[in-house]
């Protein structure tokens, strides 16, 4: 999931501030979808030419524009000027190692956040960026890929369920950040479900690898707290603050979107401690499982060591030893020896080692 | 106790924002009471039909209504609609995954904290989480499961002991909110009752269990803390700005309950600390057993190996060995043996390996 | 010092707010003194009744009631009622797990700090809770048992040294915070003595027990910043924004008792490194004794393992084995042995093992 | 590349405060270059004799004058004194051990920041320490050595491309900073690309070079963190609270800059945070290598201690053994021999150990 | 250096608040040193008896008492007495264990601070309270031995050298705080030259000893930051908010002051970082030697135990063993040891062991 911290910006260093060029990996088919609905209905198409944004009329209910393949930098710049997007936010939308974040220009907010979802088998995270634009009327929306968590979303503005269809663009943006919110949660579900089995393993048979998953989900969790805390103040400013675009009644709904932001960091800062405290039970495992094998070590070697010695004893020349030559010096040797083996056993067992 | 951290909520994503689904596990019986009392007389009933509580009167006195299995969705939102409730309080209240918060609404101020109690045996400890809607002269409270800490609040209504029937519905509240504090003191007491032992155990046995046990520790007091720093922000946001329905006078007693929770707080920290040094004991005693073993082990080896040596010298079969020929050759070979495990003896004591 | 770090509160829970129960081990005898003074003269007796405190004159120069024995809650209740004190301050007093604070109230300041001091032996160390009323020319003081830390203080209110006699009650409640800081600085000198020789310990003989001890300074410490945290919010609070029964110019004095409280925190925050160092090098001093175990045995097995090989060799009981009739093969067989330990011994020396 | 904290200053100890004197290594060749630019044209050229400097005119366009070599204090103080810089800040200038910092003196603005560029191989980073002197229409700047990071802002200055030439002297100073924070990314991405093998490395292999490596990557880090944090503050007073000779529109573009700080801050903590990590998997890899060393030795000595035992055993030279003279008695030993061997084995196997 | 964090101050407990008591080692020879100047001349000369400085005027130029000794307490309240110092301050004079701080009184400044200083050798470092009052055209300084960092700002004063004898009494104390400060930097200097070997040493050779050099460094360092941080409190409050005697020009330094300060935080919380990170080298060095051990260990006792167990078996008396009477028994017998070695060799070399 979490490969790089960094996309590559070398081709980047050195042009002037406010150029975009892209950053990161190359997405998906570029493909512009315009959804227009009011109270009323609800129409949805696909564009062929970018330019063709310009001509969108916006007298009654909302437009949203969703774009698909930011790495198409001219489709981008394309769909920005047709509604007089700054070239600094040009330049952030196509740079897809964004910190989340939000800003308002004159008559638009700009946002940007990250989007995480599964796909496919149960493991499988993709991270992807969303920008947002919304003014007026209008929301626009820039993914990297085809394929986001809005699925429900759109079903709802087809079917006219839930309020969105009755309220305005920024009502559809808190909408978009409510689904991103809530896969976190089933993100966090899908970890959750990653730590439960990890510990008892490695309690059990603490493999080296252990440490190398451990590992894994540290980053994991580093790297989903890093998008969160930015994304938890964004949200804050706009539940308190506002912006112009922004309706009073948005905010409210905004500032229960913030107390879920605020669960999920708190259960991701839980989630920290007890992979922490995971790891510090694989080191004790694995000291543990050391101090098991010294102790067969030590068991056999201390009960043996004595015997060959005495078995050693006997097994010498010398001319003069007369024990050799008693008649039960064989087998009153053999009971010494076992003996001194019951003595030892003895002893360990006090010592509580057996 | 702390099982898992987080409720699926898979069944929640996608549906729009305001929408009451019940979160959690299901609990037990669906149940209504309401109480009424001023502070001349006390009844309390148990309510068939929840639409019936939009015909209670509450002219003189307090009305609380107690409601039992939010997992009824129904029940929740007929009780709440009957008195206005916003729906995105219901959905709160549905939600047993909630961070604890208060909040204030037009005409009413919604709570909700984490209320633990411990049942049976002295280990099982259950969370139940419970929304408080207080309003002129009505408290609606919701609790996942019957039974709950009220027990001794509801003595003191019946009975009239305290200032509870002279007070307004604010005071009700202080008083559920307090008893809640008091049994995390309780709670706390509990917990300090199997850290006192632990500490003596990890250091005369040091069993791998015991990691387990202090991460389990660890885990229970993080959740606790986690449940408590937010109640401690949302008592101390009612204590000094207050709320429209908290009457000055309560304040003050919020004011005494932040105190509580302080130092329930700084206790929890103290067991922390703890339990942290206790593992740190715990390491360090299986290092010193890991020492004791090696010791005995060297001891042994140290003083047999050089002496298997010698009986092996003179187990050799060459032809010219003169002192195996020797009169006194065999008891001056074993003296010589004992002579060299007396020096290492003395070498051991020497190095207080002894 | 610290055996427990919560009282049993179990017998508190349920009861209403407010209500006076004893939290804590019963004190010594339950005892009233009365102190009267004035720039002029000094009296002081020992009440019988505590219901004589209502008749106590305080016209001129300043009145100080010390009680002992706050278990006696009917003693408190009466002498708190005789000066119309705050049935919840009744309360905090009589629970002497208090969380040191201080509180306005109309006309007296309500203050409770935690009182250090040594009795006997260099070691034994004994907290105990001190509540304070300051009202206008009256300072009631509440204590758990008989004995505390302000002796020297009396001295001077009978010989009239320093300028306690010629202030007011604020003065008065100055100088038993002074008196209690001081003996904070002479307990952490007693500490100090305790930790200094703790290090040269761990690092000559490394005890398991050192480890026990280190735990238990860690929780000393621990509880002695937990009790001064508070201590220092409310003297900064006290000097800063005073309080009404409070005059500037003891206020100033205040100021200077605070810098004391933050120079102590310092102090204990310093120790809290020293003694976390200390156990650093235990375990590193611990790991250390294992590694020097380890290469005796070691050295011990690795010459000898070789050199009991060749005399197995020539223990074989082969009929053709010519070197067992050479002449001198069984010297030569030992020089041969003589020259692999060197060789043995040259190459440990080289590793640095010796 | 961090070879020492801390510059020598001991020449500087006692001297008046404002005295110039050069701290740090000594840089290359002195060098003053001008360029001179509007919007219509760019000139640039170097200038022989730093007096020339108060001969500039700047009634149209900007000046920039670059001085490489601040170890030459007297070039150095003639510039300063031509454009009445204050001797404190003539002090700073020459003492390259700076914290990052902006100060606004009256009618110019004084910044200091440290510039990191890769020169020549991957891993030569030089950091250098680049002192602003921003006013009205001019910017003096002054580097260690000559070679820098704004090579791009150069040839967009000559070619016009870019806004640039548009701007005032706060526009060229803030694309002076927009360079060095990008540079600071390639940084990043260069450590990420030296902490990436690093894992695998410490995994596969843990040599004890490994920890050098990670602590000269974590005091890398701490290096970058330490000039960043300073320059993320100074960035936000500039952008926010602005200073005179900062035009709003740039502060709009400080702003922007102030967010890449922000990100860059957040990826060198996660690559703390993934540098602990790895030291983490280091440690444990250790021990785990000596886990399994462990438990070859224990395997094989614990399986052939008892088999050496028995070959003693018939090794004795007991007159009576009448196991020696049975026709079968050598084929029968060694059959229980491979029997304990295999039973041993079977032992091991069943304890995971194999 | 840091022999003892608390200086005993039983003596002290008892006494009234504000009752001069010394605290701390007793200095060297009481020395009263009066220095007076103004722009064009500068006297000094030593008073025998400290009540002549009642007679100082001070209507031209600048009056600086320095006072060595504080144990002679009588002098230092003589002093304080002719010019009207509060008692508090007195005492705080007397207390060489006080804590960095700046307090206004009426008509002068008082501030105190730890001066520390490097004589005759390298690492012998000695630290020293110093107090100053500072009043209009009048400045006393108070420390605890004669001998101190100034040397060079008198001379300063004696040749007339930068603009000391142009400024008034708060830059004559401003001079003296920069010194001070300055001398803090030497002595990081000093640190950092042995930090830099102790990382080679623990590497190459990790002797016990290191980790008791290490904590002792962690020590000194813990005890800088703790007297510099109240000193970067106190050169704050005065660079910001002034006090009555600071002129404004004098803030001007005083600022530049604070930066310096924050910059010898940075470089002390580097260092800790470091030593930390040797720590962390050391444990790891000692680790890894450990494991060598046991490889040696382990390849010579796996090498040989199975060869002794082989002639072990050749030593055995059976009657019918065949081998024994072969002809080429004994090579045969070696060429097969000679072959279990080498092969073990090999699996060890694949284990990467050797």
């Amino acid at each position: 999931m979490v490969r790089r911290v960094l996309s590559p910006r070398r081709r980047k260093a050195g042009l002037p501030p406010g150029t975009p060029v892209h950053i990161g990996e190359a997405g998906g088919p570029v493909r512009l979808t315009v959804y227009e609905y009011d109270e009323h209905r609800s129409t949805e198409r696909v564009l062929d030419d970018p330019a063709e944004c310009g001509t969108l009329r916006r007298d009654s209910g909302v437009v949203w524009i969703n774009v698909d393949g930011v790495h198409d930098v001219e489709t981008v710049t394309t769909v920005c000027e047709a509604f007089g997007v700054h070239p600094l936010v040009q330049e952030d939308i196509v740079n897809t190692d964004q910190r989340p974040k939000a800003e308002e220009y004159d008559g638009y907010l700009y946002a940007v956040v990250k989007m995480v979802s599964q796909s496919g088998e149960a493991l499988a995270i993709s991270v992807e960026q969303l920008s947002l634009i919304v003014m007026d009327r209008l929301v626009i929306s820039f993914q990297q890929r085809p394929g986001d968590v809005f699925d429900a979303l759109r079903s709802r503005i087809r079917t006219g369920k839930g309020r969105v269809r009755r309220e305005g663009a920024d009502y559809l943006a808190y909408c978009m950040l409510d689904a991103i919110v809530d896969h976190y949660f089933l993100l966090l579900e899908a970890i959750e479900g990653r730590i439960d089995p990890l510990e008892a393993a490695v309690l059990a048979d603490p493999e080296p690898e252990a440490m190398v998953t451990i590992q894994a989900l540290k980053r994991e969790l580093l790297f989903l707290r890093r998008s969160l805390w930015p994304m938890r103040e964004m949200i804050y400013r706009l539940s308190r603050e506002g912006a112009s675009v922004v309706s009073e009644s948005t905010r409210f709904f905004l500032r229960d979107l913030y107390d879920h932001v605020i669960h999920i960091i708190e259960i991701l800062e839980t989630f920290q401690e007890i992979v922490a405290g995971t790891m510090d039970i694989y080191l004790s495992s694995v000291s543990n499982r050391m101090n098991s094998i010294m102790k067969v070590l030590t068991i056999i070697a201390t009960i043996f060591i004595p015997l060959t010695f005495i078995v050693g004893v006997y097994g010498m020349n010398f001319v003069f030893m007369p024990e050799l030559e008693w008649r039960w010096g064989y087998p009153a040797i053999l009971g010494v020896m076992a003996l001194v083996a019951l003595l030892m056993l003895r002893f360990f067992r006090r010592k509580k080692w057996l």
